[in-house]
């Protein structure tokens, strides 16, 4: 069963009970964002995460097993052309140099972890229009010498 | 006077009186992430922010009128190859289904604008290391329907 | 179901009703060229504007909750090949710094939003050859500050 | 003298001299968008318009014979970086199909011509925002059969 | 039926009547160059034409009413790799500045239309080996200035 | 010295003589089409003729030297962008399989030379707007098997 | 059929024998290597050659029968990466200068016909490790002016 | 100095004596092909050879020394243009797959060396026309299994 | 059977056997690493080792001799996305060019074979977090010269 | 100062003092790979280990500067030409997928850091041909749940 399957599989039981990634995160004890990332496979789950999923949605012991697989992580398109997505990518090549800059400057040589890393999604109410506010904390790394 | 030129001026001054992005912003009133992006030659200044940068590093009016033109803003590498860098596009490359999954629940169908947007960098220290905080607040734009 | 799939059985529905998209539009009550992009997989439809396309053509209620989804945007083809496609293509190409400069000089430094926008298609007749008359009208969208 | 510093040098004067585009396109009798494109390097301008150009904005004759050459268009970007461009080519990636459906409804089988083409762009107020409207009007070419 | 189904039925049906591209264009009353294109999915067939050619090769009226259709003209690769196609391709990359110089000599600024355009492919008998003649002939399209 | 800047000079010298390619060409006695894509670059000239067109253009020794080059063909865009020349590009993506379908009909597997090759261009005058007539002939170069 | 199943089939038929393609060549009169890029669909089989080789390998008639259409040769990869062709590849890039030096100089301008061509393969032991020997013999093609 | 600067003036040296890659090589004890490649910057020369080939040429000490740097070897055209190059470009795609199978069958799993590697080119006169001939000669390597 | 299918009918049996590969390189007596490489269609076994690990993991003949072939290597992205697999991919371009001083100036003019060559993986304990270590070890191939 | 400039001037420094990176390494007592790599401006320098280099090879103040950089890691080659650096991305893409099962049965879900990270190579002698060994050093990173 490909994760594409898996991830067609779980909307459809997510949509048939009328849950949120939200509630459903609650649900297992985890946070929405990577609750889902893990739902559309680009995070492994862990097994009692994974199970308790699988209750909770009314799923089967194959979507459980797939879900604690270590994921490939592919993605198609170089550049994104999804509106939503692109605008991600867009803020990469806007502030990417900047935020070099800026990261380097209070924490020296090194990056910031896509691996060791947590992302938050949160809705700010606002008369002009809600705002979306994306959290993201990754360990900084700093380049060894040897 | 190309904006790397510029950029290179900027920088070279900043060395020379020791100052850091945070106190620079600081100084002209702006977020320091904000501040660097316009003198990386990303965003346009306002002509009192402008002076008052040039006032602070000791730069000529080229500098000035230069910071005040909308850029062009153009990145060469649809791929980015630097680490720091490119742990931001796998980020979205990972996570850019999830966003949209998560951020069309809490919103309805749209996007999150990426020009009516702000971000903010901070250091969170951990003894296990510390750790980068970025946070993106950009407004949300529902799809209009005609 | 996927979206070519759904593209595909609402235009033989349509053929076989002999209706154009301008009547289609009226009948829903929305502009002609924002229902074909809907029926086309590019926008959502409100439920009852779904609903309205699905009694009109006959279609079964799975393709009125298909075009209910906010739709993943996605084309294949980063230069389009399609000689109609192609022309708009090249008119970015060829006008995008003239419009960039003109756009700016009238509204400061911002972009046109692609997503709080609409867009006509109209036919002038002339004598010498009926001309194909497009009206984009995009909110126009400063860059912010911080 | 290259068309890049041909338009470098326009900008320069027209800065200079304080003139908008509107009023030197009002000027030489010729729309903005179209005199702003021939300025870019992107149309060649006939010789009384040349020298009504170099006339108003006081440049040297090898301007005038430099903007009457008919030039190579090209572009570097396959898909544009610059997010005014880039909202551009969005346009054309979620609504071509579209496009093509609508104008190939209403003329038949063919194309809109990007040779025999103008286009305009206007200022709509608005209370919540102005707007961008971009005007093109190109001839339609239909499919020879032969 | 996708356009590459019907092309393959269709070179099927030829093959067994033991019909030229020659004989069925002069049969149709076309061209042998633009009747093939049309089979190939790259033209549309007016309706008589469609019928015509479907009579004379005794093929399905599903057949007949693809061939009416306007067709999406795709190609995959961007650089043709069979070598009668790249032929062509390395001509148009050899001689395509000269094509421009000579041809805007003789016409002024603007191009050969694709659409407005019709082709011939001829055989010239030699004895150091026949020689492959192809003619184009395409409409001038002056760039409008507006 | 470079072949674009032999180009440039040449191009400098055709117009301070007010000499067209048409002229040039029949005053070395080669065809215009060679002759503008040898001054491009694109092929050597015969001793004789580089010496009959510079001193037709008084054209310094090593200009006369630089045409009898064998040059290196080198073309930057893999797809063209100039309006012109991609026109060109598009007919060989469109027709490029009927070509071969009707070439490979008429002399067997094989391809058109593009080595042994001569192209001409023309001006047929028609009320209706003047066409562009290009005409390609290439020897037949069957497959060999072995 | 397709030509990669008809490779497939005739693999397999190959296999079962217990025939090599040094073997098949020689029995139906032809090189190997050109034997094998037949059966590869990169060369199209004369009548007598396809029957021969169905006969040796007790093929049906549509294999046959595909092994004498005219093939269009496409190859998926610019850049090969199983590393027997990369090395090919490497090979062109490294010493495609050299070989335009040393042809050129040999013969004149023109080039090296790869489809009046042939090409062998030979072992050629050697105590230090075995060498494979590939021979190239293509028609000189002079360039032709006109 | 870069090695396309040596590589100019060693053929410019080359030209003024009225030497040919063929003599040259000679001169030096070396193949033609190979002191090409080396004088284009492919290959590095041992000392001796070197200064036996700047000797020759009356080069100066500068370009002995360049001549023996370990060259990085690089190309840009990912695809080549230029049509000689092109065509051995076309070979390796057209008959790569083939290659593989004949030296695979011959030799078991590996591939030809491209590092322990040599090259020759010779003409074959014959009256149909000339023939190229070029033979590759490099150590078979079998894969390692470990 | 296409090599993926056998690559997951392996790792099904491996799993169900509760089986890590390095208990089954262990038992066929060859790294795990290889083993590995040659289950996922990289390199191939020779007919013991592939009976041996048919045996282990209860496989059908079909699979032993799939395990067996010569296979093609082909990977699909020129740049890899799965975070493990790119972290090598940015270690051979940030290193690139600093591995070719090194080993050049241990070895001579060359390169390191990636045919004649073989991979460990170590895990090395560390309180501060694991360590991975890689060891490659490929025969030094010295350029020809001849 | 570029950082290609500072490489430059190291080598040459380094050629005329007759040292090697091995040599280098050991006086400023660091590793002669991250050594060399920090000239290659792909590593910053700590302050005394660029004045020791710096005095070590007689280099200015600029240079010592310069090395101390924070650098941003670009490479220009997608998919590297030199044979030499070629063979790495090979061995990335062949055994990727290999590297990814073996590591992640020893490590769990994660990657091998590519910034806490270090690489020696060594000579192994052999009397059938001295190998390359290269040893790479990463922290294991797992994959954060939150």
């Amino acid at each position: 069963m490909s994760m594409s399957e898996v991830a067609k599989t779980i909307i459809a039981a997510k949509e048939s009970k009328g849950l949120s990634w939200e509630e459903i995160g609650n649900a297992v004890g985890m946070s929405p964002v990577w609750t889902t990332s893990a739902c559309m496979g680009m995070n492994s789950m862990p097994k009692e995460t994974a199970e308790s999923l699988c209750n909770l949605l009314g799923l089967d012991a194959d979507i459980c097993t797939a879900l604690q697989k270590y994921p490939t992580k592919v993605w198609d398109q170089a550049v994104p052309t999804d509106p939503l997505v692109y605008r991600l990518y867009e803020i990469v090549g806007v502030y990417g140099e900047t935020l070099k800059e800026v990261i380097q400057e209070k924490f020296g040589d090194g990056i910031m972890s896509a691996i060791d890393f947590s992302m938050e999604v949160e809705k700010e109410e606002n008369p002009k229009g809600d705002r979306v506010v994306i959290t993201m904390n990754g360990k900084f790394l700093p380049y060894k010498a040897w």
